[in-house]
């Protein structure tokens, strides 16, 4: 059995109101929205969360989503589940304004994000890609498409998918042989087979809206000859209400490794009905916003999953009675073994780390329309994507390690954990993928200028370290300026390889420096935050730990692997 | 599916004639086997793992062990299949010619280890622990025991089992709660609970022999108060074949993330006949034999899944064909892709690595008695242990990754391997336990000489790299001499931590560190051995490039671990 589900809104309060020294909120919103609303909404959020969401997903994981004479069912209680966060008006939430939603600010959907997937990754995953169409519809549908389908997907009603890959078009978009071809009355015929359709059939709402990339006849080969479509389950009616049943049929269901209560389909398309969104061969343009919406809510779910990973080691670690503990008075719990302490802070000091950087990158994207940081928010997207994922993975490795022989019985429920978080580096593009993006087109393209726009915000937080009259301080920004020095030398690595294998090569290692180094810079920003202010916080003392333990076991990472990066390709 | 088994017979040649500049089986036997002979055994039992052994592996995770009735059942074919292995010779091959065996050298042992391990790792636990009984028994066991259980165990008849933890006794043994009281005829009786006992029941052989850790009346409290018994399933008769059922229950069977073809069960002793093993209060010791045996094992085990995980993705990308490769013709495998390529040499270089580490301790052991290399050899059984174990999690992880959303999905069989890995890190001792292992009893107790020593001999590695007139021996020796350097500053860091929770906080870190670093050396013995030849071979030029990229991407990790380490506890 999972355990119960926390809400992290302590950490959130923080984020939101100190940890970068202002209201980000208030700023990120003009004024709309304050840290102190920003947190009740995460309580909010989290007090659902727990009730509602969180029980599901031991029950998600056991019975697993099934297919029956073509129709997939959830295990009982996930429908009722979703028209309760549809009801509690969860959905709209996520929509912006120009869609009919709430228009929540970006930091705050990053904490949404984490609490969703922190309580039920599976049952998140639907959420993720409705919200994620929402805001691809949103940017580029007709009025007509907005008035059908958008509006039913902000009132929660129906759901979105996201129809990329084929069998043999995985990473390589460029090869998707789904065809789509005009019909007179407007509508497209769509007929091709796709895989790993995420929620691609269920019962837990009316009707389902697929975003379907498909090949028009006569255009180019690759990518520019992608268009995009919206091809719903059931065919609206003259009232808008699901109708005929389309010809979208679902072929079967995958057999995981984990989030078993999400269910990834392989979906038919034969002579069905779509509609065009966006331009014909704009189809790649139009699913990138998709799948960037995608990309960052991929680091919330890394945070999200590390976070219940971490809630279930250290409750059992605090809880668990066993032998003496070194240097520690007698019924001392195992969570003061010197190891097992390590692995906690080791857990939660990523943790941190990961969830301070979604929150940044949440606000960098509010104030992308007005101060010019959109170039940084999507500098940043492939950042948080690769590396979040990457330690997510290794942080449930820990969680199950501090549970010893217990973590690898299933009854204990932290295996789902280790289980569901192995598709975050592969799903919404592998982190090499991730790392291409970075360095194609983040990196060699602007010749390292907002790589070096970050170094240089970094460089300012080892100035305000160094003001700071404190030994943790003094550690922060030695091991701060080092690892920038590192993170310097390795985006000249790269520069220096251009477009190459030698960077290919290393496209990873550098993504993760910089994720790495992030997030050591999230600590040091909070470092900063903590000391000055006036009055001392409750959670100061673990926050200073916290950011001293990520100086001396995970920022030197990024020494390893500037070195991995000046090697280039090993020929 | 998993992929066919390809036993690694090539790299086995070149460790057992060549990796170490001489015939280390000739060595360490006294010219009673050659490195000729230990091939040709390697070859023979590759054969027969291929063939009989891993076809079983998939149908081992999917059935899984049953408890039906007090009674454990294997999946179809696990009978014939253990039948099979005994008549060939396999468990008999294991054991020293003082109990009857064939006394194969330890070099040797070491690949059979990783081929039962890597065919099918959760039918090897049946042969690794009853090899590790064989082992206990012939050190501590009386001519008795000997002739009844000991001469069963070798001709393979009788299986064998460890029985230590207890609900409240895992990591901690002087917890143990299960009684042993003395009767009159000489045997005695015992009461408990033990759990997770690895093949604790089955239906592969016809009797099963408990090796049992338990207290007895008035012995003192915690570790010191443990004796060891032998207790069988079914009593022998006057014939010595199986009789009477023993009164040991299995309540139960666990359901795991992996290794579902092992069974792992929950033992009930109610006043069971036990027979003791050496003297009272001897336990801890008795068994160490056996853990010890056990503890090397894991490093075999590691290796063969880390081999079996990286066969099938190698297979994988070099099978499949999407989209254009970066600087390569149409029609080049993913396998070309630069991250995927990354992938690949970075699983293949670390495999190396701990199968050179394997062999190369295989063989201590062997010179052990005669010229004192048995320092050295316990030394590095939890290094190898501690180390192999998390970096295969972390390889079979990469499986999965080049295997994209494929690899999510558990037709595809890779995910297996990442289940069945990761108790490796927990059983047999956690990775805590091998590092305070290391710590406690081998570097500070010896005020790291013996640490010292290993970094001697790797300075002499470094000294005759630079006598060779090549690229990779350049890089390797420059590499090599600052990551000893690294180790040697760690050690003085937990020198000066002394017996303190500085140290022990930090004694996975310096374990990694270690284990990184031997990894790294012995990449540099075969870049020495290849380089020094005069007739070039055919995996020359892949030995070089494997050494050179764990130089570049696997050893730099030691800089990384040895800030870790000196930072002692982050208070």
């Amino acid at each position: 059995m999972a355990s119960d589900y926390i809400p992290p809104v302590e950490d959130y309060r923080f984020l939101f109101g100190e940890a970068f020294g202002l209201d980000l909120v208030a700023r990120g919103t003009a004024g709309a929205f304050s840290a102190e609303d920003a947190t009740e909404i995460i309580a909010g959020a989290g007090e659902f969360a727990a009730s509602v969401l969180a029980p599901l997903e031991t029950i998600g994981d056991r019975a697993g989503a099934r297919l029956e004479d073509g129709q997939v069912h959830l295990p009982t209680g996930f429908a009722e589940a979703y028209r309760a966060f549809v009801e509690a008006g969860w959905i709209t939430a996520e929509a912006p304004e120009s869609a009919g939603g709430d228009g929540l600010p970006g930091s705050i959907r990053a904490g949404l994000g984490e609490i969703w997937n922190g309580s039920n990754a599976a049952f998140a995953l639907c959420w993720l890609l409705t919200a994620g169409q929402i805001h691809a519809l949103d940017a580029a549908a007709s009025d007509e498409l907005r008035e059908t389908y958008l509006t039913k997907l902000v009132s929660g009603e129906w759901t979105g998918t996201m129809n990329l890959t084929e069998p043999d078009a995985g990473t390589d978009l460029g090869a998707i042989r789904t065809m789509a071809t005009p019909r007179d009355d407007g509508s497209w015929s769509i007929s091709g087979q796709k895989i790993f359709i995420t929620w691609g059939d269920h019962d837990v709402a009316e009707n389902i809206v697929h975003l379907v990339l498909a090949r028009t006849p006569d255009a180019p080969a690759g990518a520019k000859g992608l268009s995009l479509f919206v091809a719903p389950k059931f065919l609206p009616d003259a009232d808008g209400n699901p109708g005929e049943r389309n010809a979208v049929t679902t072929v079967a269901i995958e057999h995981k490794l984990g989030i078993h209560g999400s269910p990834t389909c392989v979906l038919s398309y034969e002579d069905a009905t779509g509609y065009l969104v966006g331009e014909v061969g704009g189809g790649l343009a139009g699913m990138f916003v998709m799948m960037n919406s995608a990309r960052a809510g991929m680091g919330f779910q890394a945070t999200g999953i590390s976070n219940r990973a971490y809630q279930q080691a250290a409750a059992y670690a605090e809880g668990r009675l066993q032998g003496a503990v070194f240097d520690r008075p007698a019924g001392t719990p195992i969570a003061e073994h010197p190891d097992v302490r390590r692995l906690l802070l080791s857990m939660q000091s990523r943790l941190y780390a990961m969830r301070a950087l979604g929150v940044y990158l949440g606000d960098l994207f509010d104030r992308a329309e007005t101060d010019g940081t959109g170039v940084l928010a999507e500098f940043l997207v492939p950042i948080l994507k690769g590396w979040a994922t990457e330690d997510a993975v290794a942080l449930t490795s820990d969680a199950i390690q501090v549970h010893g022989g217990m973590g690898f019985i299933e009854e204990t429920g932290v295996a789902q954990h280790y289980r569901d978080a192995r598709i975050m580096p592969i799903y919404e593009g592998t982190t090499a993928i991730q790392s291409n993006d970075l360095i194609g087109r983040k990196v060699i393209r602007d010749s390292g200028a907002t790589a070096e726009a970050l170094f240089s915000e970094m460089a300012e937080t080892v100035a305000a370290l160094r003001a700071l009259d404190d030994a943790v301080a003094v550690r922060t920004a030695e091991r701060l300026e080092r690892a920038v020095a590192a993170g310097r030398a390795a985006t000249a690595s790269v520069l220096g390889f251009g477009q190459s294998r030698d960077a290919y090569a290393v496209s990873v290692p550098y993504l993760m420096l910089l994720g790495t180094l992030a997030g050591g810079w999230m600590h040091a920003l909070a470092v900063v935050a903590v000391l000055s202010r006036e009055t001392a916080g409750e959670s100061d003392a673990e926050r200073l730990r916290s950011a001293d333990f990520y100086g001396a076991h995970h920022l030197p990472r990024v020494h390893m692997l500037a070195e991995t990066v000046a090697a280039g390709e090993v020929a």
